[in-house]
Formats: C-alpha cells, structure tokens, sequence
C-alpha cells in the first residue's frame, strides 16, 4: 500500500550544525538502502525549503511508523501522512 | 521539471451529477492521454476524498497551467501546485 | 489495519430534509452490516455536532475507500482519514 | 462517559533525551493499570508521528482531568478533548 | 456536569425570515424552560455576532447532545462543545 | 459588563517548576480575592489542559485590563477577551 | 468605553445589487448620524476590499451590539470586536 | 495616507526582564514624539494583550517601514500593516 | 508608492459562464489601458489557479482602492494588499 | 521561468546581533550579484516586517532551490515559492 508523506525538518534554534550534518547524511544513507529495498518510492524536495515529499509502499501502517521513526532527522522533522489509493483514471497497476 | 498538484474536486450544491459524471469520465479520458504522453507522470487518490494528488512533468510552468486549465473538472476543483527539485538523497535521475 | 475516520456531515443549504432523512437511515443500515462484518469497529458521535468519529479495520486503504465513498451521507460529508498503528503501551493486540 | 482525547508529545528543544525516556515508560505503566482498570479504554499512534489518539471511559469531566494531568509525560504534551455520545446506528451498547 | 457550548447562528443565504424569525422566538422558548430546569446555566451573547456564549449542567454528554440537537435554530448553528472541570482556584463547589 | 477571558498558561520551556509552583499559588491566592469582590464571576478549567474559561464582571474595559495584567502568571499565559451582552433568552438581570 | 470593529460586508451570491445599494446608503445615513452623536469615532476603509476598521465609543457593550444589530448591513455583515483600554503611551486622555 | 498597525510584543523567552522595561520606556517616549509629530495619530491597547493597535499618518510606506523599525520594541514584536482609505460614509476629511 | 495584490476570482456557484466571459474581457481591456498609464506595472497569474498577483504603482491608498474597485471582476474576487517599501538590497531605484 | 518568493527573515531568540548583521550584509552583496545576473528580477520589502518579496527568473526548479539554499540568511528564514505564468492580460512579453 502506498502513503503519500510530507516532512518538514526544523531542527531546534542552537542545533550543533555538525551534528545536523552527519544525521543529513546517515539520512541519505537510509534512504538509498529503502529505495533499493522498494519501500521508499520516491523522493522530492520542495523548492525552497527543507521539506520533503515521499511516496512509501509498506506491507502495514505499522511498518511505515518503523521506517519514518528510524529515520536520523526524525526528532527534528514534523511529519503528515496520508493514505493514497488507486485513482480510477490512472495507467499504473499499483502505483 | 516536476510539479506536485493537489486537487479537490467539490462540485457546488445544485450541480447536475449527470454532468459531473460527464465531465468525470472525460477527465479520466483526458488524463490517461497525458500519462500515455509522459505528461502526467502519477496520479493517486487521497484514501476517503475527492481528492487527487499528482505528478507532472513540463516543460514549462506555462505549460503545466494550459493542462490543468484544460481538465474537464477544473471549474469545480481546488488546485494546489507545488515545485519540486531533486532531492540529494534520491537515486533517481530526474524521477 | 486500522484507520480514524472523522466525517462532518453537511448537507447543503437547500437540501431536500426528507431526502435527507432516507439517506441517513440508509445508511445506519449500512453501518450495522459493516459492523457486524468487523469492518466498522466503533462508531461514535461528537457531542453537539452532526460529526462521528470512527474506526475502521480493512485488508488495504482501497477497501477502505470503496467502503466510505459507498455510504449514502458520502457526497455530503467532509471525511478526513489517520492512518492508526499499534501503541507500544496498548493491552491490546490488534484492537 | 467516552472522551477522545488526541495527544501530541512534544519535548521542548534541549530536553535530556534519558528523562524522556524515563517518563516515556512510566507513562507506559500508568497506560497499562489505567486500561486494567478500564479507564482507558483504546490507545493507538498516529502513524509517523508522536501523537495518540485515545479513548477514556470516566465517570466525570473531573475524573478524565486528573486522569489527563497525572500522565508523566503530559507537561510536554498538547491535549484535545472531545466528549463523545452514543451513536444511533452504532451497535454498541456503551462504546 | 458542567459544558461550555459556543453556538453561532447561520442560517443559510436566502432562508425565509420569517421563518427564521419563529425558530428564533421557540429556541427562546426552549432557553427558558431548560433554565428554569437547571440546565441552562449561563447564556450570553457575544457583542456584535449572532453567536452565543452557554454553560450547561447535565448529567451526561448524551443528555447534552439531546438538548442541542432540539434546539429550534440547531440546524443552521455551529456548535462546540468543551467539556469543563473544576478549577482549583474557584470558589464555587460545582457552580 | 461582561467578559469572557479564555486564558492558556505556557510556561517557557525551561521555566524553573518550583517559580511557576509559587505564581501558581499567589494566582490562586488572586483568584480567591478577586471572586469574594464580585470581579471575577465564574472559573472553570478546561479539560485536560491548562487552560481556564472565565467571566469577569468590571466597570470598565481599563478595569479589566488591569486585573489581567496583576496576574502572576500572565506574563506567561495566552489570554483571548470576548465582550459579552445580555442574550434575549436569558432569564438572568446582569448575569 | 472604546472598541474597535472590524466589518467585512458579504452579500449572498444571488442578492439583488439594488437593495444592496439600497442598505448601502441607509447605512450611510446611519453611520452619518452615529458619527454626530459621538458614537461611531472613526470610520476607515481598507484598501481593496469590502472591510471597514471603526472604533465606537460607548457606555455598555450591550449599547454597541444594538448599535451593530441595527446596521442596515449588518445581516450581510462578519463582524469582529476588539475590547480597547488606554495605552500608557498614548498622549490622548479618553481616546 | 492612514496605515493601521496591529503590533504584537513577544519578548523571547530568557528575555532580560529590566532590559524589556527599559526599551518599554524608551518606546513610549517614542511613542510619544511621533504622537506630537502628528505622525502617530491614535494608539490603543488590546484589553488583556500586550498588543497595540496604532493608526499612523504618513507620507510614504517608506516612512512607516521607517518609523516601525526605529521602534526600541520591534525586534520583539510581530506587526501586521494594513493601508486604510477613505470610507465614503465618514464625515472626516482625512481621518 | 508599491503594493502587491493577490487576487482570486471566485465566481459564485450558478454564474452565468458567458457574462463572466464578458466581464473578464472587460477586464482585460482594463488591464491593458492600466498598464499603459503606469498604474498596472507587473501583473503575474498563479499557476493552476486563477489568482492573480499584481504590483501597483499608485500616488495614495484612495486611488489604488479605486482601482481595484473599478474592475470588472472586483465583485467575485478576494482582494488581499500588501504595502510595499524599497529593499536596502534591492538595485532599482524606484522599480 | 518565473517564480514568486515570499521570505520571512526570524533569526532564532538568541542568535548573535552581529552575526546576523554579517549575514545581512553578505546577503545584500548576494542579492546585487543575482540582480545583475537577471536571475533576481525584483526584490521588494513588506511596510513594516523582515519579509521579502521576490520575483526570480531562472531556468529550472533546481536552479531556485540553489539560489535559495545559497543566500546566506536562508537558515533563518521561511520561504514560500509560487510558481508564476503568463497573465493573458499582461503587456509583458515575459515579464
């Protein structure tokens, strides 16, 4: 199933930007290993700003809390997720 | 280059729904055109609304405003568009 | 997989109150078949307001959209979907 | 008498991550007697973030207020409460 | 139980006054009785706005819930009910 | 006249507990004196916050201004002043 | 007492523009005969839209709601008011 | 031409107390200044706020944008400006 | 002097598509003869919606509300003015 | 392609006064060299805040999010970003 998830980083005023740095990175990291694995779709950034929009295929709700809760910038993120369905005017079998 | 729209459809109270059918299935006629065009890159349904959220890729944001402009339910839809630009953790090229 | 489901029902001004009437108690009707079918687990209202809140358990977010767009009181509710996964300090198993 | 009650867990910026943790799992404890004792009825997350979403079954407003406010981690919490009544087409007797 | 409900009249363009005018002298009406019962503790209007300002005492929210949905001017109101609880600081014992 | 004071307390984060224990109690030791003088008319709390709902009868607006001001919590409290007046229905002279 | 008002005048789609206009201008005379009597101190337009910023001075919030109540516009009217006290900086004595 | 503002003061949280006191005074005697100048025409205070709703009289935007920033509390302050203009009901010439 | 207005058109649900037709090729026509005097210096359409964003260049606040009145569209559409200054960065002199 | 940028200078309660001066001036020096460039087509400031508003002239959404992520007070600002077409009433060819 697919969720369709918003994350807006905003680390806290006095954040050690070092430490900010190697969270982005290890960030990258995961995120190249679940593209690999399928799980995390795709992957956008909002012009401008920190935010970023993701399309997740999980097998449960529950795995995706996993995942959005593994990630290194979570603590500084806020983040919105919405259940996605089949459109009846899309090509896509699945997504 | 990439745009996240997302639109609600709320036909006003009193709308006919033998035309809104109409216009529906003309937009599901006109949308898979433009998926088979590389236009309209995904399209999902929010789970529980009439509401969509989709992936264009245009050439230009000029362009992208004649096609949203040209769906059948764009009179009776909210449009919400939104850039988006590579993100450095993504493995895709441009997608 | 369990979902929050918040529907504010709104029929339009104008709307007819008989019609009204029967699409509400149809679909009491089919909240009772949903219920029995363990697919509508609670069903509450909020105090004051033609407003319910509810949980629903589905196989996938597609089941769950066909449930809700099949209610009779659909096109004049505003439904806004939470995706739920287990709480570390619940009792419960799956609820 | 039900109560909704959204919690929205949220640290302030420098908070001793170790103290958190210590009140996360005496609020854990405090879930699992409350439920025990049928007071807190449903606990679930909100998938992707640090909110709950529960339901209480109090005898009094004033019941639910102490219940609330003896949570460990409730002054670093935003809380909603929503009263809840029967629903007419709900099966339940009581919830 | 105390509640304190905020409820703020809009009646739908192009409702009949007059009609609007005899729902407006019952829901007065109504107001006295459930005064002179006890239940209708305090109501106040707020200047310049058809919305009003109430605390009610019930025994419990579906007592509340039949009192609002009674009222004369309910279906063109909106309603928000928030439930209340002693303040240590007051002098009353139940007000 | 009237006024309705809805009034959220927020400590800053890192307020010193025991500093906002004492305003607490002088608030508390306030509240008291300015319900024996007949200003401040009724105090509930809200329900699982720390938030009070007040009526307060003053001479003046300027009058009001000044007892919120006295309050030793205010410095970190959200206060939101609603001027009421006498609702037709109310069986009440003054209040 | 002071208070400042803020009005934004919404006539429903579909109302006849002469009796607007008609409403318009006895509001216009009322406003004049406010003004004379002291009572409407200031009256401003904001830029663009259909909004007036006034600050009426009066002996009770009971004597500014019928001031507003009686506005020929009034049933097309949003109408906000705002308690005002005297500025400790301000050189004027009462307003 | 009329500007009016609606001013905020927010001192940040750690905020030196005697420091906000002494750029508090400092801004009333600017305050005042400017209200001699007949550049600051009216000043209030929102009852129960620490905020200001102010009309100011000026030459240019640039003026203001001037005047605002020279303000000893504005770093601390949140303002909103809103250009005013003749209302055709107001008896003033210019205000 | 600048401002910066955001307008969106909303003609009400049942509005006769051709006399909107017509009063938006009236009010090109406006545009046009605005831009030509030096009033209308930027005018931009937001994509996937119709909402403009304009810049004014205007002597007082009077005739820029003047203006926005006279256009053809000025009665379905949201107005929002923002009041320009000259940015220290910024390398035109007046724009 | 043009795109409308509205940026909200807040320097976190406590950042160093003249740091932020520092940054200020680069970003000064910055901006001069993007207008020079064509890249950053207007730059205007909102009457009484430390906000910005932008129009920028760039080749793709990536080239923005560059501009943006490289001006020297972005880590202290909120940026929205609106992507602009061709009004058909504009006498600009391109801008």
């Amino acid at each position: 199933m697919l969720f369709h998830v918003l994350t807006k980083v905003q680390p806290p005023p006095g954040a050690d930007p070092e430490e900010i740095e190697r969270l982005f990175n290890l960030e990258h990291a995961h995120a190249v290993r679940l593209q690999h694995q399928g799980k995390w779709l795709h992957l956008w950034r909002v012009v401008g700003q920190w935010t970023n929009i993701s399309i997740f295929r999980v097998e449960t709700p529950d795995e995706l809390h996993e995942i959005l809760r593994s990630l290194p910038l979570h603590p500084y993120s806020k983040t919105k997720v919405t259940a996605l369905c089949r459109h009846p005017g899309s090509l896509a079998d699945a997504d």
